[in-house]
């Protein structure tokens, strides 16, 4: 899954990832499915140690454009897992009291605790994306942000988190085609936004404002992934691999507190 | 289920509620299970309505002394349900800035949104249960807090939150089994707390608080349930029972805006 790793410092065009890519996976949606079940199945015991373990704390990050897919990439990934040590920081159009504090105030009171599993739907990426495509703030406030940002997951990053950071990449084509089924299928219709059709109209300046974004905060310590996200499987496939894998790599132990068991034992056995 | 159910004022007694009971349901774990899968697959498609609906809220508050199977019904009884509409608020010991305000404050910040399922794993009633048990407050506060309670969840109710209340209900005897599994088991042991052996003694006490709160607080805007829960199956299947019941009653309906479909699509289709 490295392949969609943005290098830190590599210049990176947007262009070059295909929506539709599915790298050299050597098989159909069935077989992606599959994988994706074995996946779950290893995320769950992951999740239960890293719980129990109470020591790391891992961040993801979703981004994606209106009908990208975040809602159900969070559903299918996680489906299985504990709700106990996962939960879902959704960041809508800020309220007036966030607004009145910088923008990374919201953000940061959601990061995960030791233990935990945050996803962020949205994030302080909207504050370089939205706002910079709509100019709520000058240019010269938003230019700021990027360093600002990398610096804040430096610090959450030495503190113990680690950070995952995927855009789940769609098509202009593609977006078309899930728009239609949400005015097509009553059980979805709710989830259609008219303001996402004056979005859309936008589409070139969201994509060089990701671009931008994710070329200048693809960092050692918070990686981008751009992820082909036309197909849900493999996009699914490709998320849950990250985060196994990086899971994986923690090298976690339940945790064995030094307490006489025996002597525990014969305590409970007396009453 | 409504025979798990405690009616408002009427006079009740812990020990006439066993522990094993298995109701009248005819079956095994086997024939239980199956129930629960189904259970599931409504919670997972209720859960959906509610979310887009985005009218009602949804809070359920689990009690039980330890080893009870709070956690297990957690994950049992949610497993499948997208993260995104489900969140689990767990009450620990206070901190000193919870200690600096009354004992509703971190509660009520926690309850749920329109839309929202939040599960209490404790809740508002440690502070007429371990406080109480322990003399963290003298008796002429925590009486009061019966009435404060109800008052609490009565406001929360008008206002559009259905509340419903499990105590999973073990005995002593299956206390001790589930206490050396722990010590037994190098990946439960981390669970495993001595200081449980102590509240453990102090069973009778709590059984008292328990009745008392349970009489007190069982309400028809928030009922208490007394679940059977020396077994985990059939504790899952109540439990769930109960929520997916709750649900269905709310004859809840997905949304449908009035927007011109027609209109939308046609400009879909242009771009």
């Amino acid at each position: 899954m490295e392949q969609y790793r943005i290098e830190p410092g590599k210049k990176f065009k947007l262009a070059d990832f295909s929506a539709d890519d599915l790298g050299d996976f050597d098989g159909k949606k069935q077989k992606g499915n599959e994988k994706l079940a074995e996946n779950r199945a290893d995320l769950v015991e992951l999740q239960e140690l890293l719980y129990s373990e109470h020591k790391h704390r891992l961040l993801i990050v979703l981004q994606a454009m209106d009908g990208g897919g975040k809602d159900g990439t969070i559903r299918s990934v996680f489906e299985g897992v504990n709700p106990q040590g996962v939960r879902i920081a959704s960041f809508k159009t800020p309220t007036q009291m966030e607004l009145d504090h910088d923008y990374l105030w919201r953000i940061h009171s959601q990061t995960p605790g030791k233990g935990e599993i945050v996803v962020f739907n949205r994030s302080q990426y909207e504050d370089v994306l939205v706002v910079r495509v709509h100019n709520l703030v000058p240019r010269e406030v938003w230019k700021k942000r990027y360093q600002q940002i990398n610096d804040f997951e430096r610090q959450l990053s030495e503190e113990g988190t680690t950070i995952l950071k995927f855009f789940l990449n769609i098509s202009l084509e593609e977006q078309k085609q899930r728009f239609l089924e949400r005015l097509e299928m009553p059980q979805k219709r709710w989830k259609f936004n008219p303001g996402d059709l004056a979005e859309r109209k936008l589409w070139p300046e969201y994509m060089k404002a990701f671009e931008e974004a994710i070329q200048k905060t693809s960092t050692k310590w918070a990686p981008w992934y751009v992820v082909p996200a036309n197909r849900n499987w493999y996009r699914n496939l490709v998320v849950s691999s990250v985060i196994v894998d990086t899971l994986k790599a923690m090298k976690m132990e339940y945790p064995n507190p030094a307490i006489d068991v025996e002597a525990f034992k014969k305590q409970l056995a007396e009453g």
